[in-house]
């Protein structure tokens, strides 16, 4: 593995998972090295987002995806606790009902994009329409092959009018998800979130690999990138998101909202 | 003043809300005295509601309603954050549009209840149909005097269909009310927050006042009761508001799920 690995795959590049260390930790050797980065970039989120909040000039749309086991509930709850939860929106897509499934796979994400000053969090998305889609066969191949395309002029149009687009990919390796699905196993506090159907999804590791290089690979632009997010180390994984949604809220150089008249000789009534 | 008074007022008490002091702060002299008791409070919640997420078995829903300048915004802000924000929906009822109005009152309302495993915030809610529509008289009286009745049986049959109800009163005094509004005319941080609305609204305080005893009168029941939270102190109220929920979700003994299947023996393949 190389000594540095980008966060962002160019956006030419063919993506091979196994070029990205899902081990890395950057310039940190170990958690409590980091752990002052990570307060720092975690605060300075929590503070910048009381202006993106007040000020109701963008929206931010951050997408979670992940393999089962990945870490996008513990990564949303660990960068997410403590901003502001009025100006915060999470949307767990599931299995699709019957009433999602008789509509095309983009009309239950619309409703959930961001208005202006929010910030909307999706753990998992329209992308699990071209992966376990594909991964089981769900629509015939020549109907997902054209969603790619799809979901980038979805995405696009979302970008020209407004909305910045952030997307994760948490990657861990399978000797991870191994040592995680033995903890929920043993652990009380965690065998809630055992599902022995991700023993069978297991199964079809290699073949979501490379569902999701086909994803990091096509869905991949400047306006909408995908972060491949070493993600065997939690505290790196949620080091590294805070301080890339710090960062792209710190670039929009946010105000709080100018009173619209004189309001300095305003007197209040008793 | 007396020296004591009640969170919840007695269920078939006709409430004057002079009797109630929005300086209270109880056992407290002091934002420093009550620093531990809160701290302890907010954590306890926090760690309360992942329980309740994970569990999937009760709902709740947490309704803010305060003249303006009352702190719904600040209050939910200080209790929830802190609190899995998947875990949390906080929805603010605005004016309606025109596609609301064009509906019964509860109609933009119940889809925003809360499924299993999470909590709903209302900030304002159904409660201003009989209180600004009656203060300006949006709708004729004998249309808003129903009303009373009529949210009663909507929260009760959300109460039988497993939602626990919570609604918190912020109770101000004008005076406090005309120096939150001049540190919103004078403070860069908050005058984006200044609505000149909000003087016009100040002349009707008396009127607001006697629509909110009304409500504090007909719909506070066991099932779903109002609490008059002094909130001339923020400390104070963000400290009774977390604890009120702390001691809520306690009492539903939340239980992590136990494995549907024995799940100890199984192994998980490399």
């Amino acid at each position: 593995m190389s000594k540095k690995q980008p966060l962002i795959p160019a956006f030419d590049e063919k993506v091979d998972l196994r070029d990205y260390d899902p081990d890395y930790t950057g310039k940190f050797s170990s958690e409590d090295e980091a752990e002052h980065d990570r307060k720092r970039d975690l605060e300075k989120l929590h503070k910048l987002q009381e202006t993106f909040y007040a000020e109701q000039k963008h929206s931010l749309l951050i997408i979670f995806q992940a393999t089962d086991t990945g870490g996008k509930d513990g990564a949303i709850e660990h960068v997410f606790r403590g901003v502001n939860p009025a100006g915060v929106v999470v949307t767990s897509f599931k299995k699709p009902s019957e009433e999602e499934l008789a509509h095309d796979y983009l009309w239950r994400v619309h409703p959930h994009t961001p208005r202006r000053g929010m910030i909307s969090v999706f753990n998992r998305s329209h992308y699990e329409d071209v992966l376990v889609v594909r991964v089981h066969d769900l629509v015939p191949k020549k109907v997902w092959k054209k969603r790619f395309d799809q979901i980038n002029d979805f995405e696009r149009m979302l970008y020209e009018n407004g909305t910045t687009i952030l997307k994760f990919y948490l990657h861990i390796s399978k000797g991870e998800q191994k040592r995680r699905l033995e903890s929920r196993r043993d652990d009380p506090e965690k065998q809630w979130k055992f599902n022995v159907g991700d023993l069978e999804e297991r199964k079809y590791w290699d073949q979501y690999q490379e569902a999701y290089e086909d994803v990091l690979t096509k869905c991949n632009f400047e306006h909408a990138p995908w972060h491949i997010v070493p993600a065997n180390n939690k505290w790196y994984r949620d080091y590294v998101i805070a301080k890339t949604i710090g960062d792209t809220i710190d670039a929009m150089d946010c105000k709080y909202p100018k009173p619209t008249e004189d309001i300095a000789s305003i007197v209040i009534p008793d």
